[in-house]
């Protein structure tokens, strides 16, 4: 792999695998799964976007799914939404 | 940073305001921009995943928008897509 692009996009797929593959269906994320994930791999960028609330309404939303289970399309759309929150406070940083 | 995939989103950040500060609006890719980008960061991951169909759709899509800027929001969308299908390119892969 080349470019820094290249290696985030293979960083999301690789991550999302290394959980779900832990139990039950190997390409979603079980409730368990999500959990560990976003322990393990999102605990300090929280931290330094000052806003945990972003991951409490994600998980909340992904409580309305009955069968608790996130497959990559809906990890990446909630990828997106953190790094979007943080682009905006890394913009905001800049400008003042 | 941490854990894989905070690197991975900073990344994503990293990249587009290296490519989006160079002319116009910093915090906006033009089209000259988003061609360079495309170029440089994506061009051997897109022969990885043998669908150079991809980005031409999305380019003919953003080509519609009158202004030709793309936000920082846009360049998530159009990365999720394009990761999306790459790793369903890797799945299908490990089910043959």
């Amino acid at each position: 792999m080349g470019s820094k692009l290249e290696s985030a996009m293979e960083g999301l797929i690789q991550v999302f695998h290394s959980y779900s593959s832990k139990e039950g269906d190997k390409y979603k994320l079980s409730k368990v799964e999500l959990k560990n994930l976003l322990q393990g791999e999102l605990s300090d960028f929280l931290a330094a976007c000052k806003d945990p609330m972003v991951v409490e309404k994600i998980m909340s939303d992904l409580d309305e799914n009955k069968d608790g289970e996130v497959d990559f399309q809906e990890f990446v759309i909630l990828v997106s939404v953190l790094t979007v929150a943080c682009n905006e406070f890394f913009v905001q940083g800049l400008n003042e």
